[in-house]
């Protein structure tokens, strides 16, 4: 990392650890969703993680101007960047599945969904407790092994819920176009969370 | 952006200029193509938005070609690089639109389709006029903003059509599938130019 | 390139071609799947290509660790970062597709499809054998024309498929969907293959 002649700014890391912290809350939203009895309930969780949604971004506009402004920064800028970034998508993610349901009106949803967001569930918390070791670079290794074996899990379950889901006989096709979008935006969420570890990853490897 | 002995070459100004001409020239054969009473026409009109495609590809490799050969340049190379490549990526998903209306030989358009487009006709507007502004770096923030705000209104409009198009009753699901499509490519437009406000409030940023 | 005082590392150039040698193979599988005539051979060739695309991931991770590792490099770590990955990503398309074919049970594959893998056959021997002249920098151009060639020829079977799939009369909406999924996971192959000569010019354009 080179050399730094004065202390660096250690308000980058609690802004990491500021910002993960709404994917737990889009996690925990997400999970209420899936046990909604009325459209309206529907409604009602969908617009809290849009507001979640809102917070997440404006966390990522405090940190990139941060870094704007910062003659010194933890580590490389394009590094804080990427990682606000993909920090950022995974709100996006869970914000628009969410969406999905209020909006098709979703009340008969397949099983595996509640697998799917189990699965963010664990990679939010999983994220949030990562960020603070950002500052000792230390023990980050479980946690980005971890997150690959839950992408993978998360995979294998995408897939699985694919096959029934068009090999179903008799299945309206309205339906089918449906539950694919919803699936498909959760293991985008999935995907998002495995970016962020892969960029941990990369600033860890640099650094160290 | 550090210090230049030598007055930059202000022809890169021109040439993002003359880029984003052709955002206009296609938001009107869009509009145009809405307007079609026949499959001739549609796919006469879809073939003209090719053929703006085609200019706007080699306006962007002339610019690209420019960066690559000029040994001071106005900002930085990346920068120029994805200015150009997200001027670009506006002009690709409005021609792959107008290509689904005459592939798929849509007659039937979503009303909310000419909302739509009226967006993007806005956009591309706001956009060529933006361009010449970026010699002085100055009245620029106006013009991101009101794209912003443009997106969002384009956002909710797009959400809204899913909705209706997917909970309409007894829809036949083969028409569902290409209007979809036809709507996603015009929303992936809209975010195109948003990408584009938002590289400019990048280099503005940087540079000022 | 700046200078050099010590010869370069050539094992990048021999991982390149190494990692360039799944693409055949990725194509080879695709190839066979399409002549597959039972499920159990299709799943069984889906799962052969799912071990060449973990091949390739090892061989793509074995680079970037080269990478990290390395005091110099042949050309700019982000380059072979960005031509490492985008080689990887056509194996991942190859890989997705086959799985959609054993995933859905597709057994009356759609007749363009055979074009399509055609194309990425040919792709792939193309991409193998330019590989090793990435050492010299010479006689590439060849290589890149005829990947846009190709590849504008893929596009034009890939509209002319959707035309058929979406205008046929009577067809099944479940039938349609798996089909159009796989020929837009072929289509993205192609797309992938390229940017890996889209990598490829931009590097040798750098370097000359």
């Amino acid at each position: 990392m080179g050399f730094s002649l004065t202390p660096k700014d250690t308000g980058f890391y609690d802004l990491f650890s500021q910002s993960a912290k709404h994917l737990v809350e889009g996690a925990a939203e997400l999970t209420a969703i899936l046990g909604a009895t009325s459209q309206e309930e529907r409604e009602l969780i969908a617009k809290r993680l849009s507001e979640v949604e809102t917070s997440a971004d404006e966390a990522t506009h405090e940190l990139l101007r941060k870094v704007n402004s910062s003659f010194i920064t933890p580590f490389d800028r394009e590094d804080i960047h990427g990682l606000a970034s993909a920090l950022d998508d995974c709100v996006d993610h869970m914000e628009a599945a969410a969406d999905l349901v209020a909006l098709y009106r979703i009340d008969d949803l397949p099983q595996g969904v509640t697998k799917q967001v189990e699965i963010l569930s664990r990679m939010a918390d999983l994220t949030v407790e990562a960020m603070p070791r950002l500052r000792s670079m230390k023990d980050l290794s479980e946690y980005w092994i971890e997150i690959n074996r839950l992408e993978n899990s998360a995979d294998k379950a995408y897939r699985r819920m694919l096959a029934e889901l068009f090999n179903a006989e008799g299945a309206d096709p309205i339906s089918v176009m449906k539950h694919k979008e919803l699936i498909d935006e959760l293991e985008a969420a999935a995907d998002a969370f495995e970016t962020v570890a892969h960029k941990v990853e990369g600033i860890a490897v640099k650094e160290s």
